[in-house]
This record gives structure tokens, C-alpha cells and sequence, in this order.
């Protein structure tokens, strides 16, 4: 089966701001066996929107349409697709009802203009949205279907998961697809392909992607057979390699850093703090950013400034004063602190240079030392990361949990009481 | 005059890759006042191709092509345009006779298969690639214009640039463009609208687009016209009512939240330290993703529990007892043993339930006490943010950033020994 993808915005349109919905719609079509063959930018305009979503069914049998659907005048994608499909619009009293409890539960009072959203094309199945106000709309013409998506990520992809794959997946013949996925920290992307390609280069199912982001290298893998047992075989076999090659700088098998460290944490019913300078809070709102993380998150120290260090963290000021604030001593007494103040079995620490300002002969712009406290003592170790201060401050907050991560893995193969593990 | 874009290369249907080429051209189209009204990818299928090609020149009088204009057998733009446009291919000797030059001056001898790029659209002029081998093409079709430019960034923009731009300038009559943003917080979408939709849709030029995320709202006003003064009147027209409907509910003109605080308490010499505990360090995160922060951001406490509430910030165990973690003289002890530990002029203090677990009856999940300490006293508000985990943090951060901006916008007017002003 093919399918198109239309994007409705203005703003889409401008030198700014780019269509990337339809990457996570395209990955769960090509999981479904459905092949994207085109995909379209459109402003708010209707009579264009229309004409777009004319021929587009005239060619091709599914089409998603994301955005367009909030409470404004310029969302017009609800009477476009209506009048491209020759179909009224049908006023639905229960989406309206819908739409108040929810503004009444927030304790606001629905503007009237909230009222658009009430509104179904003829025939089509409302898709409700538990995170925003725009319904979706599944509508079916013929052999031919139409999905009409919000545009904000954050509700497209749940209204997608939950409403939209279990009334596509009849559609199409069964195909069975087994991914697989290795995040890896700790290796520039060139060298990990140097490592791997070798390797999945002679494969041409399962297929492999590399995606890069600043410390975290996700490798995909893609089986696509007609049989679930052909598929986990296809993923093992090509798996096992790249696990042989790239060892323990594989962190998860698709969870988040984050999450990784906090079921480690959790499973040694160990507790941590954090004392963050140049990070600036970014370490521990990954952390948290966790359900449940307050199981085993206490808290910390921001320490932005020398004073904050000594007043907060408990750094001596002699240290400061001798190795300075970028400095392994200070780290380390910057994770002690953190432990020794908030009384959790581990600590981390984050000072360094994020930049643009601020750099010096000896620690110049993307240095920072990172040390973790727990009961088998304190470690710092420097690192000098490249870029802008957002690529710094991601990089050393990635490196952090890594090294709490290979910390919690050390200390599980030996007992607290026992002499750290050479590494 | 309106263009549109078509990218040509199936990589660029797949869920990694993204077009993104037509964002410079969309910059460089806009400042010759030419405005792009749709764009779209297509694979390497000619059949595909032509039809969109042809469906574009039908409705819109310029055609941009990037890409699909190598050498390989699925090159297929100058096929799939000749057959749109109904002309054919014409050899020219001499674009072959470039191209082999171009490899003999690097010692390499030219694969057959470049006879392909010595082709050109019957009419077409030859666009000069001084970067690859692959020529641009310039086809005018009566009132239309079509370009073909190559995919490659480094060979697409100098040939755009040089080639192409000295051939749109005659064709648009001379126009400019000036652009205002607005940005806003503390009210929804549909609530903002409502005020501003009334006056905004009385005006073409400037056009107006709303654009909506999470606790920030940006108004964007962009007109179009033959003289800077022109635009700028318009702007100021428009921009003027606009104000007047949301007053301070604007908080800036481009800049984000945390750029305005913090330019805010730069201006007044302040400094400022935070006490979080649902949004687990995303408040600091922002404030210090500002370079230069370390002026006026001093630190402050990550408080997870109930204990380092109490250890850390100083709360008194008996005001968690009496009132439980998430309430407001908790949010105000939290402000201001921020304020007393770090010394700063002024304290945020953030204290909720971010879900999805831990709501209770009378702290459901998404409910926020918000906290601002400073010279003037100090002060909570309660919130109820809607949505899950990520969004009530992403709230809560903007919301308390907001408090302290209106905090420090009234203490400019009043100096610190009066009473507070009402608001």
C-alpha cells in the first residue's frame, strides 16, 4: 500500500520551521509495510489545501493530513478536506460537550471559538485527543482513506498510536517487521561506523540505519520477513556481531540514558543527588523527567558561582582558590558535598566551561570535569567537548549518567565492602 | 509572484532525512518578495515527478527542482520536467566536452554514464556548476519558469546564487518585507485569538499567523510592501492594536522568557536563585541556557522530598506536616530559604505534581504552587496546568519565569521601600 503525507502551516512554509512529523508518520507506515511516495507542504489556505488533497486521493489510496485542526480561522484543513471529498460538515454536540469538561476541569471557561473543533466531516469516526483540544478524523471514501491529525507532536503521535495503527493495520497485508535498536555512548559516529559497517554492510535484511545525536549514536536494525521467528532469527544473528563489537558503550536497547541509570539506581535500592554548575540544571531535568524518579532522586545543588559552591555544596574555599572552579579537586568535593548534604548513596557532579564566554588558557571553552561519589569513593575524570554551549552542556550531561552507569554496573560485579574494579 | 519547491530523491522519503535545502531557498525566494506556497518530495520515479511537475506549473508560475539530476539510471528530473513541459532532451557536445575537461584536470577519466548531464530540456539554458558535474537548467514556458538545480547544499546554493538569482530579479517587481513577532504567555490559543482575531483580520497586509506551544504563544506580522516606511507603518499600524488588546501579557519581541528575565534583572543589578522540586531543574536548565547568566543566576536547591525540602532549603518540618509538600506556605519557605541560603535579591520556588503518578484529591496531577521571594516580600500563586508529565513541567518553568518578570517589571516602577503596586 502507498501512502502521501500533507502538512498544513503557514509557518511550515517559511525559512524557519521544517515538516518533521511526517518522519515518525513515515517509520510507523514503513512498519505497517505502507510506502510513503510523496509528501507535501501546504499553507492555511483552503481552496489550495482542497486542490492538494484532491489529487493526492486520486493517486494514491491513504493520506494523512497533520495540523489545521485548532479552534482558529486559520486552521482550514476540516472544511478543505470537506470540500475536496464533496462532504458537509456535521455539527457533533458530544465533542462540544467533550471539549467543555475539559476546559471545566481546568477551572477555564471555553472561548465560543472552540466551537470549530466540534465539527466532523460527514461519515467520518471522531479520534479523540487526550492531550490537546482537536479531535482527529478517520474517514473512509471508497477503498481510499483519510487521517486528519493536530499538528503538535506531542498530541499527533498518541492520537496516531492509539486511533489511528489499529484502524490501518486491516488495510494491509500482514508483514512482519522486528526492529531492533543499540544506543550507544562514548563513540564518534565515524568510529563506531568504522567499527560496525564491516559487519552489517553484508546484510541486506536486516536493514541498518545510523543516527547521531551529540553523545548518543542510535543503531537501527530492520527485519522485514514474513514470519516473526525469520525476523528475531535475522536480528540475532546480525545483533550478536555488533553487541561483540561495540561492548559496554551500548547503554540500552532504546531507553534513554535517564532511564537506564534510574532502573540501575532502583534495582540497588540506591539513592542520588546531583551538584550542577555548568549543566545548569539540564543533568537533573533529565533525570526527572523520568515517572517515578522521585523513587530514588533526592535533590542537589545549583552552583553557579563560587560563593553558591563553598555555601550550598560545602566546597572548601581554598580549593577553589588553589585549583579553581573547572577543576578535578572541586568536582570531587562538589559530588562529596552532594551526597554528604543530602544523604544519597551517590552523587554526581557537573563544572566546567560551556561557553561562548568564560574560557581560559588552561580550561578553555567545552572542558569539564565530571565526578561521581558513592560508597567505593570519588572519581572525577576531564573531558574537552566540542561545539556550542547547547552541544557542551548535552555532552556532559550524556557523559555524567554514563559514568554513574558504568560506576553502578562496576559496583554490582563487586560488593561496596571490596576494592573498586580496575576499569 | 508565488513559487513552489519539489525535492526529488526517495532517500528524502525515508523517516532520517529531511528536505532541507528548500528552507535556504525559501530564504532566498522571500527576500526577492516571492512567496512560496507549497512544497512538496517525490521519489526517483518519473512518472511521479512529471505529473507533479505538471500539476505545479498549472497553478503556480515558478517551479523550483531540487535534485535527481545526476548521472545515475535514477537521476530522473530532466526526463520527468521534458516530459511535463512536452519537449524533448537535446545532446550538447559542448556541455560533454566541459564535463570531460573537468575530469581530465583531475587526472580521472569521465564513466560513460556522465553523458547523461550533457543533456539539456529543448530551450532550457545550462546553469553552470562550478562545485559538481551535474548542470542546473532554466526553462521558461510563456509567463512560467522552471529551475532545475542539483541536490548537493554545496552545489545547489552558489549555482542558485549565481545562476539563478540574476534571472528571478527581473521578473518580481522590486518588494519588501517586514516582519514583527510578538511573543506571549499566560493565555491559551483560542483565548488569545478571540482578542486579536477582530483586528488582525481586517488587515491582508500585514498578514498574521498565530503560532502556539506550550505556555508560549508568538503572534508573527509580516508585511509586504514597496517601501521600508510603507511596511513599517503597516507594522506599527497593526502592532500598535495588537498591544493595546494583550498588554503585558507580551512579553517580548523574539526573545525567549529567559532571555527577557534576565535581561531584566541585569538592568536592575539583581540576582536570582531557584528552589525546584516538580520541574526537577528545567527552571534552571533555561535560566542558564543563556550565555552570560552567570551575572545574575547564582544557584540554588534541588529539592525532591520531603527531606531535602527541609535540609536543603530550610523548609520547617512542621509546615510539610501541616500542609503537605505541594502548597503554598511550602512553595513560600521555599522561595525564601532560597533567597536566605544564596543570598540572591530574588528566589522561584516551584512545588507540584508533574503525573503522571502522585496526584492526590486536593493536589491532582498537574496542580503547581508558584513562588516569587525578592526585596518586596514573597508571594504564591496555584496553577493547574493541563496535559502529562513533560507539558506541566514545561508550564510550570515558563509560568514562574513569568511571575518574576512581572514581579521585576513592578518593582522597576515602585522602588523597593514602597508597598507593592496592585496589579
Amino acid at each position: 500500500m502507498q501512502a502521501e503525507i500533507i502538512a498544513v502551516g503557514s509557518e511550515l512554509l517559511t525559512p524557519a520551521r521544517l515538516d518533521t512529523n511526517s518522519l515518525w508518520l513515515t517509520q510507523q507506515l514503513n512498519e505497517l509495510g505502507i510506502e510513503l511516495v510523496m509528501k507535501m507542504v501546504v499553507g492555511d489556505e483552503r481552496e489550495r489545501l482542497a486542490a492538494a488533497v484532491r489529487a493526492a486521493l486520486e493517486r494514491t489510496p491513504l493520506l494523512l493530513v497533520s495540523g489545521g485542526l485548532g479552534p482558529t480561522e486559520d486552521d482550514v484543513t476540516r472544511e478543505a478536506v470537506a470540500q475536496a471529498l464533496g462532504r458537509p460538515l456535521v455539527f457533533v454536540p458530544e465533542l462540544l460537550e467533550a471539549s467543555e469538561r475539559r476546559f471545566r476541569s481546568a477551572h477555564r471557561v471555553m472561548a465560543e471559538i472552540n466551537r470549530r473543533q466540534a465539527f466532523l466531516i460527514e461519515g467520518a469516526e471522531a479520534l479523540p485527543n487526550e492531550v490537546g483540544t482537536a479531535p482527529g478524523q478517520w474517514i473512509r471514501q471508497g477503498e481510499r482513506a483519510v487521517v486528519l491529525l493536530p499538528g503538535p507532536p506531542g498530541e499527533l503521535k498518541p492520537m496516531f498510536s492509539r486511533h489511528v495503527l489499529p484502524r490501518l493495520a486491516p488495510l494491509v497485508p500482514p508483514l512482519v517487521i522486528r526492529t531492533r535498536v543499540y544506543r550507544v555512548t562514548g563513540l564518534a559516529e565515524s568510529d563506531l561506523d568504522q567499527r560496525i559497517s564491516p559487519v552489517y554492510k553484508r546484510y541486506a535484511n536486516p536493514a541498518t540505519t545510523v543516527l547521531a545525536a551529540p553523545g548518543d549514536i542510535q543503531v537501527h536494525l530492520r527485519a522485514r520477513c514474513s514470519s516473526q521467528q525469520e525476523a528475531e532469527a535475522l536480528l540475532e544473528e546480525l545483533g550478536g556481531q555488533i553487541e561483540a563489537l561495540l561492548g559496554d558503550r551500548i547503554y540500552s536497547r532504546g531507553e534513554p540514558m535517564e532511564k537506564v541509570v534510574g532502573e540501575l539506581l532502583r534495582a540497588r535500592s540506591a539513592t542520588l543527588a546531583v551538584a550542577e554548575s555548568c549543566t545548569g540544571g539540564l543533568l537533573a531535568e533529565r533525570i526527572t523527567s523520568i515517572p517515578g524518579s522521585s523513587d530514588y532522586f533526592l535533590g542537589g545543588f545549583l552552583v553557579y558561582n563560587d560563593r553558591t559552591k563553598i555555601a550550598l555544596a560545602g566546597v572548601p574555599g581554598e580549593l577553589l582558590e588553589r585549583h579553581g572552579a573547572v577543576s578535578e579537586p572541586v568536582a570531587c568535593a562538589l559530588a562529596e558535598g552532594a551526597c554528604r548534604r543530602t544523604g544519597a548513596t551517590y552523587a554526581l557532579a557537573v563544572t566546567g566551561v560551556a561557553g561562548p564566554g568564560g574560557g581560559s588558557r588552561t580550561a578553555p571553552v567545552g572542558t569539564v570535569y565530571i565526578a561521581v561519589a558513592g560508597p567505593e569513593g570519588v572519581e572525577a575524570r576531564c573531558f574537552r567537548f566540542l561545539g556550542d554551549r547547547e552541544r557542551v552542556r548535552g555532552f556532559a550531561a550524556q557523559t555524567a549518567l554514563d559514568a554513574l552507569r558504568r560506576r553502578l554496573l562496576v559496583s554490582s560485579r563487586a560488593p561496596a565492602a571490596a576494592p573498586p574494579q580496575p576499569r
